[in-house]
């Protein structure tokens, strides 16, 4: 119950019904229960490469590759930048994505004291700047900037921007921004009806 | 208070509340809320080229055009296509905007029997077609779709692009759709980030 009880929106009556509900259980699903929550903290790493979650073996090395980063039929040539492993998960839910990715583990916030170094910003660069650092030696040729929409989502996209704008031969793109499908426009904020005004689209 | 018990939101006691209120109050507040009212049906009326509300004068044939259309220093060879005045007034809100506008008066909707015939499309398809009902006699050169980013607002879009294809010399666009700024990607759903990804824009 004490264990419980420390889970986040647990508290001491939901603890005491999760432990008893364990207590009349049989023993094969409560020691499922008690090897799931040990293989997290054993079998479950970051990418080596772009800090997705994965629970793959790692090598020797203690290096392990996630499903995506493993997947020849991805395309290489293009990596979308996220803050969270969340945020990739999202983005592989809607099936629309069929490139690469890199996880930041964050994003600059100079209040909080979190810089480049904080976050796995070296480690994209290097796979900018060295091909074969990238699943399949494959050079970056379109940067996507998938960080949230906030204010310090955009301070951190301004920043990669500047560093990839150093770098020749690759395209920066970011989210579309704009009346989320769906929406409707009387309703939307000054914020996003400027933005969908200004990012307006050609239509075919 | 059986009046004010007919508006929108109001309940028996809500009007009794506004009556003694209106009895209480002194003769110059109760007599200008009457006026105000009486006005609204007496002097508030569409635009007679945008559909846009207005409350100018009408002329001798009983047109009047609104405060945009009157206005010299709006772009007049940019229409924005929305649906209620409502979005109007949340679009012009933003300060963005510099062009002129055309209200549809609703959207298509077969299943309720709105076809373009009971819209004013024929009167922006006229400002299309005729530049001398434009203000100030200018051509339309683009035609921005600002329709609700609803499954009715898409089929009414499909609508006017195709009539807007016919025209030469007409640039179709449409406000943009993505991400709401200040919102978080894990938390979107499916068909905002399919939109987000594949509407994704260049960044310099």
């Amino acid at each position: 119950m004490e264990e419980f009880a420390n889970l986040p929106g647990v508290g001491r009556r939901s603890a005491e019904r999760l432990a008893f509900h364990i207590l009349k259980s049989p023993p094969q699903a409560a020691l499922a229960l008690s090897r799931a929550i040990a293989d997290v903290k054993e079998k479950v790493r970051h990418c080596s490469v772009c800090w997705n979650l994965t629970d793959r073996a790692a090598d020797a090395g203690g290096a392990a590759r996630c499903e995506i980063c493993n997947d020849p039929q991805r395309d290489r040539g293009t990596m979308l930048v996220v803050e969270q492993p969340k945020d990739l998960i999202a983005l592989e839910q809607t099936g629309m994505y069929k490139g690469l990715y890199h996880v930041l583990m964050g994003r600059i916030s100079p209040l909080d004291g979190i810089g480049p170094e904080e976050l796995t910003v070296s480690g994209l660069l290097g796979r900018l700047d060295h091909p074969d650092l990238n699943p399949g030696g494959t050079p970056v040729v379109e940067l996507i900037l998938g960080l949230n929409p906030t204010l310090e989502g955009d301070g951190t996209s301004l920043y990669l921007m500047q560093e990839a704008s150093r770098r020749p031969g690759i395209r920066v793109t970011r989210l579309a921004r704009g009346l989320p499908t769906g929406s409707q426009l009387e309703f939307a904020n000054k914020a996003v009806l400027a933005d969908a005004i200004q990012c307006r689209q050609e239509v075919h």
